[in-house]
């Protein structure tokens, strides 16, 4: 098979490529960029010189086409744009028979142009695409992924990379057997904390991406008002069944890969007042208690190939997804028990992006879900 | 004057030492450590090798005393020790008339010795020292640490660094004019997420601070159970006059110098269930609701030297406060104006430790509450 | 196959793991640990928790064997262990009619135990391996590495990061074409400067790698008494034929992957008095010069699987080699042209250690050569 | 006196706005920016942001002025601004009767103006200036810049960041007492290699300093053609009486402060062809060299307030000087004993650029030397 990459030379693309190069069921890679057509993209990533050399040349010239040229040579197109940029290049697949796996923000809410426009300040060119789309986070949606692939080409709307882990810490509770007892309490606020690496802005320069200004500090940006907000929303409505009230805030910190969320669960049936006075360990009903909630995750998530629900002792560390496609979740409980706490930890390039791409692919193609997604995460 | 720094081998007792080396009132320095007694400093730390050069030489012979020698020779004490061993130093200071700073956790209690106990694990030696000590956070305490001094030798017991950052970002809406309107929301629990950078880990080697699998990665740590949750829940009851339900959760990133603290604080009178739902923006209402809140910290804090309110569209980041003393504050709403987000950065060295164990003594010693502590911050 | 990693715990022994599970001709591997057996990798990789979830489970139980009990189970035995502790385990993996490839610096010196003992402090216990082994330094070895696996059971003895980087950036002067014409100026000292990642001092705690005071600092460390250089001076004496005076300095930089060496190579037939006065650029001579050189080098290493030979305009860097097996070398002249200045990049951790063991195995074994290490480096 | 800053909102500027705002004897800055006159020094640096609150107000409106009216107030004025910009500055200063430290390369090169233009491609056009001015290196030409100052306004040119370490480097050896034994060996070249931190690329963005590309990664750059070339030969030609030939390799490493530079200078009456293949330690004889060189290089730097020759043991290292003026040199011997090897560190900012211009001003002004540089250096 053959698969094309519109945007390749965004740090997205590029990871995409750095997958797909070694999956076992793509033979050849092509890559377009609007901005950059008819160069080498060995010129925008010198890291990729004479990667051939070890045999698997799956680029080819590696000269960058236009996508135009690119969807007619592809077997499953995958757009790396920014929002808005890509539904012409979808349908142009989708006419041709071939899925699109759009790593943008215009398939992720399905047929309400609305709140896509409120956010992003832009209208669908083609909204009629959304009847052949479908929000791509396999844990939630994989039924629905593959059966829209198999009546025919399809879109998947790649999740956003905050989405992916704070989505993913809800699920059980949310929408698992957690959702009656110990549930979310009613009329709570769930308060997502979430702090990502520099890569998630990008390849384009900017002063806060500054090695002498982003370096050593960490700070927070678009405080109450980022766009992944409404997009968690969605997704937590759809594992309630009911409308959850979220405030997010997202951080920047000095590094390259990788996003920490710690999200913030009240528990129904508990009171709060004199929660933080009391010592740590506590009585023994909170040790039981969170046991009990470790043990519900693990049972969600036992048969998700890259979710994986630490045991005890264990605090999920970016540090320890690093390449991979996994999403690691620890839970904890604050001093009186009253708050699930659950830290989320994905490597934001890949279970954020590109990997969760290829996840969707394979869902799409009909592959091992697993397929090129394999790797061992590394301490370093 | 001579100041004496128990525990200067460690590196809030270094800091110290960076601190009062151009501190224009210290002219002489002692040093003592228990554990490297009889060492030279330039051993433990060869960056001070022939400091003297520049003609600053305020720490003599640079060897390492007992605390005993220190204490007889010192007219100011720091005592930079694990908590439960530096009790003994104060009483031995206070007996011969002299201040103590204490950076541990013995007097950040009053004389709450069962809360203490009960998240420490030991019990005090000599409970009395109490009746002369008081918790130096000066925004909160100026005057009775000035009052205290006044009366006699006292001891300050520094706060922590955590609790530094979490309570500055509260203190204007739970003890200031925000009080009642807009006030914190009744029965609501306030939510501090905060990442520390690795000094506030010290000096001892630990794998969690080995380069290789530090660098890159962000985790949390003793979720639930961080020791300075009754410290802040303290301070927050004494800023608002009444228990405030709270939850703390610390993590390590991968940077030096920083403490970033994310407080998130429900606002009474405000309804949140369709919140995430909007844009941005929003109504006007919430931008003058806003602009409002950001006027009234201002005004709280105008008259601190060392707390600034930042102006609209700067959010606090840590790479702006390093190496100096300053703590910046940002204030955010979420975006249906219901949850007030702060974001509170200082260096956990300085404003964290050092740097507030000299302006305590400066306040304990009648000098300008600033001196020594006007360095100008540094992009890097 | 199977393989076995005897010292699996360490840095290098968990590289090798990453990298073989990815092989596709490894279907399982086997762990062993001299201080850690009994226990499960898990406990001290955590990253590794629940990898089997992705389907490639090579792993199975994950409980660290003992060495005697892994050469029972292998077909091909990695020793990933400190100098001098392997030998007897490679002795029972010749014993057992499988190759053995050491990571140590045991099987570096052919014959030469002087030498060895001389740098190492130590002497051989079965003298007569060596018999069996090779240097595994592939682009000068191949032949023998096969041929000696042709004919039974072989050592062969991995070679050092430092050696790896240096030597190769000296190959094509020394022992090719370049020999002649320009040629190393006779009786000139060879500078080779090297700056390592921090993964290269291992997993052990350490004060310099202690993220606070390794952070932001690069120092250099055993300056002239590394015992990399013999090692270099024997290759390098290999490769031209005859002795060749070295000086070699290695240094520590705050990154975790990645050897940057610069190798400073007097050059036969030029003067050198008046060098440094010269504007840059200076007469076309010095850039044809160079040009040729570039040229010289590229065909040397054309049929190279994993060196790279940069283009005009490039210098090497760690970061594009990132997790690749691949050498980047990059050639420049000084001014005035008399000195050839040879940048030579690797990760560390792989043609450095880990990767080029895995190339060894697949000379000894007869897989492809680049099998298992055809990852496209990635910028970050 | 009031110190004015030409170039204020670069990172040299900003760094010496950071020292003079601490320098006892500066009671007011003015700051002046030609991009950016008219706006606020906060809205380029907000670290400065209410900076006053410490008591320590020299910014005044901190509103960046035009270079013309800055001169028109200042007592001494600093031109941190690119080559070939400043030469009108430097004459309207000395016009008015005021000195000014440059720390561009403008007057570095004394009246030879034919080197200068040959490295940066621009004449000057005030060459009679140079009459009127020194080169700024304290430790070589101290009596020269006091003494011209003493006559009347002078212009200092402040040496390049790497000329500094190199220098410093090899002074002892080719201008000291061991100039004649153990000399520099004759018709030797010497090797200078050298790695900066990221800060000496400026505050300008560039693809090599987004901190995703820049993080982990060390390359060379402008290899055999960096304009610092020029600058090392003249100092070290002065220091020796003689030409040496240089080469000089500049890199880039991930860290924010310092310069490493790694020295080799070939020894006079010494044979190198066996060396390397020689175990550490060696003959005693190889040991007492270098204590005798280490003895003679600590004697001639004894009197320098801020070069600090390393007792044996210790290799210098940029964490050891991190904001301090401080130089720190160690001395180290191959396994033959035939090349001297030095390590000299300094921050980049200050000895480098800042710290040293504040130096000159002092020696200018005839304020103490070391005033505002005596701050202890930190280890993170």
């Amino acid at each position: 098979m053959t698969a094309g990459i519109i945007g390749a030379t965004g740090y997205a693309g590029a990871e995409l490529a750095r997958i797909l190069w070694a999956h076992p069921e793509i033979h050849s890679l092509v890559l377009a960029s609007v901005s950059h057509r008819g160069e080498a993209i060995t010129g925008i990533y010198p890291n990729f010189w004479e990667a051939a050399k070890t045999g698997s040349d799956k680029f080819g010239s590696g000269i960058l086409e236009t996508p135009e040229s690119l969807i007619r040579r592809s077997d499953i197109v995958f757009g790396a744009l920014p929002a808005g940029t890509g539904e012409a290049y979808a349908k142009a697949s989708l006419d041709r028979g071939v899925s699109y796996i759009d790593l943008s923000a215009d398939f992720r809410f399905d047929e309400d142009e609305a709140v896509y426009a409120a956010w992003y300040g832009k209208s669908w060119r083609y909204p009629e695409l959304r009847r052949r789309s479908v929000y791509g986070l396999p844990e939630l949606n994989r039924r629905r992924i593959r059966e829209l692939a198999a009546a025919g080409p399809a879109v998947v709307g790649n999740p956003g990379c905050y989405p992916t882990a704070v989505s993913l810490a809800c699920y059980p509770l949310l929408g698992g057997p957690l959702r009656k007892t110990p549930a979310l309490a009613p009329g709570s606020v769930i308060i997502a904390d979430a702090v990502s690496g520099v890569t998630g802005a990008g390849r384009e320069l900017g002063r806060p991406y500054h090695f002498p200004e982003c370096s050593g500090s960490v700070s927070a940006y678009k405080v109450g008002t980022h766009r992944h907000t409404p997009e968690i929303s969605r997704t937590l409505m759809k594992m309630s069944g009911a409308p959850v009230p979220l405030v997010f805030t997202p951080h920047l910190g000095p590094f390259n890969r990788g996003i920490l969320a710690t999200v913030y669960l009240p528990l129904a049936g508990t009171g709060t007042a004199e929660a933080s006075a009391l010592p740590p360990g506590g009585p023994g009903k909170i040790t039981e208690k969170l046991a009990l909630i470790r043990e519900v995750y693990a049972a969600f998530y036992k048969d998700e190939p890259f979710v994986r629900v630490l045991p005890e002792g264990i605090s999920a560390a970016t540090g320890r997804v690093r390449r991979s496609n996994f999403c690691d979740i620890s839970v904890h409980l604050d001093g009186t028990g009253s708050v699930l706490i659950v830290e989320s930890a994905i490597d934001n390039m890949v279970k954020g992006a590109a990997g969760q791409a290829v996840q969707n692919m394979n869902l799409v193609c009909g592959f091992a879900e697993t397929a090129g997604l394999e790797a061992l995460p590394s301490l370093f």
